[in-house]
């Protein structure tokens, strides 16, 4: 199963619609679709929300409501909260990626809630006595105050990063191997000396500049393929005086 | 140098103010405070985007404008433009996190821009030929499409995490110490027959249960010393025959 499947992001106490709606769409751009409302205090209509979920109404519409934090959590195996202040309750605190791992274990065996409080106030006392685990999320000394979908959105990029259900995206082309720079370095010493951009006797010289450049990060079999065509044309159009496309 | 402060985040064609505000409270939590609009297509008021810059209104009141990305980043030394889309010019990208660092080093020698295209159609590929490096957000591959403001939190928190410019909070008391764990075994087993837990022949296999509980995840000297407090308060009440409060 997909422990994500088991996370139930649950807002306490919240004010705002929009707030609510933004979550939504952050929760579903990371693979998390249950939510719940804890003793919503909402100040404004769904529309707003609603306009704010953009395509993620579907986690908005299946949304499960609570009186308390209390009835949100008890069939939970863990209770997750978050937390940005220091004080009592909140010894055990840690940053989201220090303990995603732990959190999606927790997961796999049952439902565990990932509980935001109030958009003023953030959690209660009591409502942190309640949680197994608590998080902080990094944020700058010089404004501490982040917005509630915000939180709600790095707290599950974190789950969802660490469940390896996504793929980081890399180079399509394989590094050039090591024949393949030697060729492109003796083909580029070749034209530049046809072109006149160095004598023989300087080649050694500049060969290593050009390596140089050619080393930094990594050099594709794609790369590699661009820059001999370059070498390949120089000498083509010297040959023939003109430019053109060669054979 | 903090190169924090060398990161511009440049937002092109950005159509909504509500977007620049939010991303002006992103940018303010993580520590990055230099704004750029690149080609403006506000479509509504500054109202809405000071609403919600809420603290940050220092960060959208010095923004710069520019007619073009190209006069936006003039003076950058690496452009990271961030995509959602695979194709034409985009076979370099990387997850922010695998490219933090190194944005980092480059940003300890002059300004860095991190680009974010429009809310309904991203950076044109003529922008994308631009950038020097491209990041890719991770999200699950049900619902790709990520609101701008959400874009910009997580790519500077990825900058921000990868600064060390933040300490993760950690537990202030330390582990328990082997010595205090052991006094704990002795002081429970003991607390455990006087109070008619458990006989004598029955303590080995019961203290390994209770071994086994304190021994979940990290246990403190705040938590031994609570525990045997425990241990104390039940010798002396069974010695009283009453509740109370120990000497």
């Amino acid at each position: 199963m997909n422990p994500l499947d088991n996370i139930r992001v649950v807002l306490v106490g919240t004010l705002y619609t929009g707030n609510v709606g933004s979550s939504c769409r952050a929760m579903a751009n990371m693979g998390i679709r249950h939510l719940r409302l804890a003793a919503p205090n909402l100040q404004n209509g769904w529309d707003e929300g609603e306009r704010l979920a953009v395509h993620a109404t579907d986690v908005l519409g299946s949304r499960e409501e609570f009186a308390t934090l209390e009835e949100a959590v008890a069939d939970c195996v863990a209770v997750v909260g978050t937390t940005a202040r220091e004080g009592l309750y909140r010894q055990h605190v840690k940053a989201p990626r220090d303990c995603a791992a732990d959190i999606l274990t927790l997961a796999a065996t049952g439902p565990v809630a990932l509980v935001f409080g109030r958009e003023d106030k953030g959690l209660l006392n009591e409502e942190v006595a309640q949680c197994t685990h608590l998080v902080r999320i990094p944020v700058d000394e010089g404004y501490t105050s982040i917005n509630l979908a915000q939180a709600v959105l790095i707290t599950c990029y974190e789950l969802f990063t660490a469940s390896g259900r996504y793929q980081p995206p890399h180079e399509k082309a394989p590094p050039a191997p090591q024949a393949q720079k030697a060729q492109l370095m003796k083909n580029w010493s070749r034209m530049l000396q046809e072109i006149g951009f160095m004598k023989p006797e300087q080649a050694d010289h500049f060969m290593q500049g050009f390596h140089r450049v050619f080393s930094r990060g990594v050099f594709t079999k794609d790369d590699a393929a661009l820059m001999l065509g370059v070498a390949r044309q120089a000498i083509w159009a010297k040959e023939h005086g003109q430019a053109g496309v060669s054979g």
